[in-house]
């Protein structure tokens, strides 16, 4: 069988190994985010902290919708953003090509 | 004791009477709006219905923020909506004068 890469240097493997990938970080991301905002609505004790959770939501939602870039060349450092905040571990990116592998590590860490 | 009426024809007495029912509109407002987001962020099924609650923040948010307008040049129109919308009664605007409760009255109803 032939191995399809794609312009950007991404088997069509590759390229299914990091949607899984993504897709996990995102629902690992969003649940804590809804913990957290659980958290902070059912012990509120002002007002005013209703606002603070719609400010959060605000920020998260900006932060999110730039964040999970699925843009093949822009998955190393997405996958290097992810790495770094911690909703990814480099074992999990085990499929990608070594380079790929050595780019986001270096990313992550900048 | 000299009543003080301001130039837009409201006397001490009635700001008075006026700041506690909106201080106690805002509240009911308030938490309902506590309730409800407190309903939908304990009751997710979806991802997505976060973004509804952040929508649903933002939309009250901006609602609340021009709604609650305390001017005194304004305070009949705010109290006329807050009628409309049932947050207040027109039992509670007594202490007004019957021109102010005829004009929050009638404007409450288109």
């Amino acid at each position: 069988m032939t191995t399809i890469i794609t312009e950007s240097g991404w088997t069509t493997k590759e390229i299914e190994i990091s949607q899984q990938i993504l897709n996990k970080a995102y629902q690992r991301e969003t649940e804590t985010l809804v913990a957290q905002v659980q958290h902070q609505i059912n012990n509120m004790t002002d007002i005013a902290q209703l606002w603070q959770v719609h400010d959060l939501l605000s920020a998260k939602r900006y932060d999110l919708d730039g964040k999970y870039d699925a843009r093949e060349s822009m998955l190393i450092f997405t996958f290097a953003q992810l790495l770094k905040e911690g909703w990814i571990s480099l074992e999990e990116l085990h499929g990608l090509d070594q380079a790929k592998l050595a780019k986001v590590s270096s990313l992550s860490k900048i």
